[in-house]
């Protein structure tokens, strides 16, 4: 795969794909001028040379990237972990980068990331808009597993949970437990995985005969400042009587948010959130989670990764789908008939 | 420093500094010989050659690793957003690297970063024995800013806070509170931040007149799993009414400990636990905690570090302290007389 940046270099620059070899090698017989011509250009087709990929002999870099939108997330962690455990008997080593749902900071990232500084990437998408073109033009470089976060418009092998289920078995939950009114907390919806889970949330109401009202549905921001004041307000408008958080980071807002407006866990409202919250079993009150088996996906995604590396045969453009648990906490807890 | 190297591997090779040089470019002038014995030399002393490190131009990574213990940690991950917002200011990259407390883990990812594949490192060291000698070599091939787990032993600039205050005024709190025997939960005790934090706790039982019994200490595992049962048992058998822990990784055993053994806290066991718990106040009960400053650490380790790189003045062995702050709520409740 370098020859073919070389020969594309050589090709921009109306040069001999000897002469760009010999410039990134910094021959003594080419020219300063032609190697700083070739090093800029270089730069900007994000053309990186790796010291070991000459002929010589072909070295792995012995390092994947795991992409991820936060760390301070208890499913991330956990992934991360898996990855990690794989890697380690691989004797390989795991770089973290998080683009704080930048895209912005994701493409940049993925950018520096090209020609043997790993020898692949897993990730899990910033929820802006993504850009499809640019993630396949590298995943012809170096190969890309997707997770959790994932985009069906994307070519590639993706690891995800059952998202539609998971949310649709949370608002039969939180119905069956005397919900009448449940709002969504919104989050990933430029993404796949987050559009499964408001058609969950939408077929439940839906199918138990609760009409959906586009004003229990509030767009969370990518800013996590602001949606402890976007929910508070949110739930004071609206009085919703259950809520189904799409992302953990969103829950924790509506306990203070709660708290503040002197409303009642699960008495006046009842709570779940996706996934896998770390302490939930441990909050006042405690929480009703969709648990991801996040670990697992670490494992599964990092799996694939060497399966590609090791040429082994996988399905390239196959969706492994896990399967999540509802845990069923104080937070969605009913009424007592004595 | 490139060129230190290059000559430290020609004397190793009883080659000349120009081949080993034009080696580790590739030339043609070069035997395959030569190059392969250069190329396992450099790997044997932990040699990277930076693509981009010729005289040609000094072109810069743009990229600093942070390596930290575990990620799942509100501490470090609030110190890696104050990083990563200095950095971005700069248009730097951050790479964040954990070694689960394994030095040799550690060890093995710092030597991958030599020579030109970042521009400086921040780390906050493993809770294992320390290879001073190692790091110190690392050091003088790339610039590194120590936070949080130092070593007073290793020479370098190290960001810390009032850990020996924050460890005394918790425990003057807990006898204040009616505490009488207080247990303490130790880890990092191969490091000078673990020293500082026990000798905190022994000298405010020592000037409170309370004695200083050995068996109140328990020792940690590294291994996270393990600790819930230790501390169950710890806390079963000497039956402290007070205990403060260490580090964050180790209240939450204590709650589920005190649950198991039926132990209502803050009335039989009063807790307080270093550092950022993100949802402190959320926990049944709410629990008192040592906030460290974690995103200003972040943030003036990431500055020393660009000052090093500008080359503008910074005390080369400063030890930085920043202040923490006891905040005290409901597990540390004291009797209220009426």
């Amino acid at each position: 795969m370098g020859e073919v940046n070389i020969k594309k270099l050589a090709c921009e620059l109306n040069l001999s794909a000897a002469t760009v070899s010999r410039a990134l090698r910094d021959s003594h017989e080419i020219s300063t001028e032609t190697k700083i011509r070739v090093l800029e250009m270089a730069k900007r087709l994000n053309y990186e040379p790796n010291p070991f990929a000459s002929s010589l002999r072909r070295q792995k870099s012995k390092t994947i990237a795991v992409i991820v939108p936060e760390i301070a997330n208890n499913f991330f962690s956990l992934a991360i972990n898996g990855i990690e455990e794989v890697a380690r008997e691989r004797d390989y080593h795991v770089l973290i980068y998080q683009t704080h749902e930048n895209r912005e900071i994701e493409t940049s990232f993925l950018n520096r990331l090209l020609s043997g500084r790993v020898d692949g990437i897993l990730i899990s998408l910033a929820c802006e808009d993504v850009d499809k073109e640019h993630i396949e033009k590298i995943s012809d470089q170096v190969p890309i597993v997707f997770f959790d976060r994932v985009d069906d418009d994307i070519e590639g092998v993706k690891i995800t949970t059952d998202d539609y289920e998971s949310a649709y078995n949370a608002v039969q939950h939180l119905i069956e437990n005397g919900c009448k009114k449940i709002g969504y907390l919104l989050a990933l919806n430029s993404l796949s995985t987050g559009k499964k889970r408001l058609k969950g949330y939408l077929d439940a109401l839906k199918d138990k005969g609760l009409p959906d009202d586009k004003q229990l549905i509030l767009k969370s921001s990518a800013n996590n400042d602001e949606n402890h004041t976007l929910i508070k307000n949110f739930i004071a408008e609206h009085r919703p009587d259950g809520i189904l958080s799409s992302i953990e980071e969103l829950a924790m807002p509506c306990y203070y948010a709660c708290n503040e407006l002197g409303l009642n866990i699960p008495n006046d409202l009842k709570l779940i959130s996706f996934s896998n919250l770390a302490h939930a079993q441990l909050l006042n009150p405690s929480l009703t989670t969709i648990n991801q088996p996040a670990f697992e996906i670490g494992v599964e995604a990092a799996g694939i990764l060497f399966k590609i590396f090791n040429k082994r045969w996988y399905e390239p453009n196959e969706t492994i789908i896990l399967k999540s648990n509802l845990i069923k906490r104080e937070s969605t807890r009913g009424f007592t008939i004595i």
